[in-house]
C-alpha cells in the first residue's frame, strides 16, 4: 500500500481533531477560543488526545549594560535582587506556579553580580551582565552563541526528562529596551511604537528611554541578520529564551510564551527557523505597548488580557489552567452518542 | 473614644488594601486587572487578608414553555438530557469544575420531566417547566415567590457549612430567550439588541426568535417592575439564581457570575437591591451578544474574553483560577521591605 502524504496526513488529523471537538455535549464553537487552543495542542502533538505532562517554566534572568544609561525605571541590581526573591519563593511567580501546578526553574543567564549555588538555580551566566549597545555590540557573537546553546541545553534535559510543554519568563532590568530594540529592527516597526514604560517610567522618561534606544539602533544599522541583531542589541536571557524555543519546537514541545520580552525572543526565534513558531501558545496580552506589535508580526492572539505587565512568566503562569482545561475537555468531555443527547440544527 | 463612622472604616480599609497591594514586589500596577480583582475580594470580605473557603458552583436547570414555540436550536428534552450527562461528569462544567477545584451541585430548579434522586443533585423542582410566556405569565407569583426562596435556601445551606463563594450556571433550553426578555424590560436595553442565536439559531432562526419575543414583551408590557418581570417571563432557574445571588450578598459572600443568563440574573438582583452587585466578580464575556449590555447595565468588566457561549457555569470555572491567583498574591507575595528589594522611581 503506497504511504500517505504528510500533507494528507496532517488533513486527516485536522479532520479528526475538528470532529472530536465537534461531537462534544455543547453547540458548535460554544467553547469559542478554548476550542481553537485545542486544536492548536493536539496538532502541535500530532494527536487527538493531547497531554501536558510537567509543564515547566524556565526563568531567565540578566543584566543589561544599557540599564546604566538610563533606559530604566529601576536601578540594575533590581535584576539579582529580584532572582534572590524568586529563589525565596517570594515572587509573583512563585505565588501562581505553585497555584497552578507549574514547575519552575531560575536560570542565571548572566546576572551582573555572583550568585551563590541554589537547588532552584540553574546558575549558567554566559558573562556578568552584557555591555552597554550604546557603546558597541551588547554580547560577542561567541557569547550570544553560548547563551543561545545554554537555553537549547536546559530544554534538551527537560524534554529527555519526559516534559513536553515548556514555558518561558524573564527577569532583567533594562530587558524591554532590548526587546524594544529587537522589535524594531526584526518586526520593522517604528522604534517609538515598540517603546513603553516597562516597568514604571513617566511620560518623560518613555521619551528619554526612545531617544537613547534611537542611537543604539542607528549605531547598529548594519545588524539585520537575527543572530546579529540578537548579539548586538538583545540579552544573555533573551538569547538563552530564543535557544530553549529553538530546542523545544525541534522536540515537538509545546511552548507557551508570556509577554513582551518572550514574545520578542519568538520573533527572533521565527525568523530563524518559521517552524518555531507553529508550537507557539500565546498566554497574554501585556499593557507593555510594544507587546501588541510583537504579537502582530507572529499573527498572534493570546489567550488573557489582564493589562498586566510583570514579566517573571506570570502571564505564563495565569494562562496554564486555560491549557489544562483545554486538553482535559478534549479527553474527557462526553460525545452526543456517549451521553445520549439530541443535537440541534446543525448546518 | 467616639467609634469611627462607616466610611470612615471604608476609606481606612480601602486604603490598606491598596498600600498592601503596592508594597508588593513588583512595579506598582504591574499586575493590572488582577490587582483590581485582588481589591475586589478584600472589600466584599473587609479584609486585607482575603479567602476563599470552598468556591461552589450551583448549576440551576429548568425548562421553559416558549422552548416549545420556535425560539431555540436544540428541542426541550435537551434539557434533561444534559441534566443526566452533569450528573455523569461528562459535560464541560464537569470537566472544567474538576480541574479547577470548583464543588458543583447540579439544581433541578424545573425540569419537565422528573428526575431520579442523585447525590449530585438537589432536586427541587417548582413546577415541570414554566408556561409559555406567548400565552400568558410564565410562573404565577407564588411560583417565582418559591423558586427565589428554593435559590435563598440553597446558597444558605452553603454558607452555614463554611463556604464563602458562591458561583452560578444554568441549563434549560430556551432560556436565552427569557434573559434577552429581561434584559430589554430591566435593562431598557431595545429588544433586539438582547436577542442573540442561543445555543446555534441561524440568522433566520434570530429574526424568528426577535419576532415571537416582541410579541411576549408586548403582551407583559406591564410587568415592568423586577419581580414582575421575572415572573411574567422568567424562569425557574433564573428566579432561583436571583434568590441565591439575594442570600450570598445578605451573608457576605462573594458572587462569581457566569454569561449572559447568570448575568442577567443580577440584573433583576441588582433591581430589587442594589447592594447585592458589589458581591459581584464577572467571569468572562460571552459570544452571546445580549451580554455585553446586561455587563454594561451592570458598570461590569469581566476577566476572560474568550468567545464562549456555552452556559452551565463554565466561564466561572475557567475564571476561578484568577480569583485565586489574586487571593495568592495578596497573602503569599513578599513585600519590597520582607524581600529586600529596591523600589524604583515612585510618584
Amino acid at each position: 500500500m503506497p504511504k500517505s502524504r504528510p500533507q494528507d496526513r496532517n488533513a486527516s488529523l485536522q479532520r479528526r481533531i475538528r470532529e472530536r471537538i465537534d461531537n462534544k455535549t455543547k453547540p458548535l464553537g460554544a467553547l469559542g477560543e478554548l476550542e481553537t487552543l485545542a486544536e492548536t495542542v493536539c496538532r502541535i502533538q500530532r494527536s487527538t488526545r493531547p497531554a501536558l505532562h510537567s509543564p515547566h517554566l524556565f526563568l531567565f534572568a540578566g543584566d543589561h549594560g544599557l540599564a546604566n544609561d538610563g533606559v530604566a525605571a529601576y536601578p540594575p541590581e533590581v535584576t539579582a535582587q529580584m532572582v534572590q526573591n524568586f529563589l525565596a519563593g517570594g515572587a509573583a511567580i512563585n505565588v501562581f506556579a505553585r497555584r497552578n501546578g507549574l514547575g519552575l526553574s531560575i536560570v542565571n543567564a548572566g546576572v551582573a553580580t555572583p550568585l551563590p549555588d541554589h537547588p532552584g538555580l540553574i546558575n549558567a551566566p554566559v558573562a556578568a551582565g552584557t555591555r552597554s549597545s550604546l557603546n558597541g555590540p551588547a554580547m560577542t557573537t561567541a557569547e550570544c552563541e553560548k547563551a543561545v546553546d545554554t537555553g537549547r541545553e536546559v530544554v534538551a534535559a527537560y524534554a529527555q526528562a519526559g516534559g513536553n510543554c515548556a514555558a518561558f519568563g524573564e527577569m532583567g532590568i533594562g530587558n524591554t529596551s532590548a526587546a524594544a530594540l529587537l522589535l524594531h529592527r526584526l518586526g520593522g516597526i517604528p522604534l517609538a511604537a515598540c517603546v513603553g514604560p516597562g516597568a514604571g517610567l513617566d511620560p518623560e522618561g518613555v521619551e528619554r528611554k526612545r531617544r537613547i534606544l534611537e542611537r543604539v539602533a542607528a549605531r547598529h544599522r548594519d545588524a539585520t541578520h537575527p543572530t546579529d541583531a540578537l548579539a548586538a542589541m538583545g540579552g544573555f536571557e533573551i538569547a538563552m529564551i530564543v535557544g530553549g524555543m529553538l530546542e523545544a519546537a525541534a522536540r515537538g514541545l509545546l511552548i507557551l510564551v508570556d509577554g513582551f520580552i518572550v514574545t520578542t525572543a519568538m520573533l527572533v526565534a521565527d525568523r530563524l527557523d518559521p517552524s518555531v513558531r507553529t508550537h507557539a501558545v500565546f498566554a497574554h496580552d501585556s499593557a507593555e505597548p510594544g507587546h501588541r506589535h510583537a504579537l502582530e508580526c507572529l499573527g498572534a492572539t493570546p489567550l488573557l488580557r489582564l493589562g498586566m505587565r510583570l514579566g517573571e512568566g506570570t502571564g505564563a503562569a495565569l494562562a496554564l489552567p486555560l491549557l489544562h482545561a483545554a486538553v482535559d475537555f478534549m479527553n474527557d468531555m462526553a460525545s452526543f452518542d456517549d451521553a445520549g443527547v439530541s443535537k440541534g440544527e446543525r448546518a
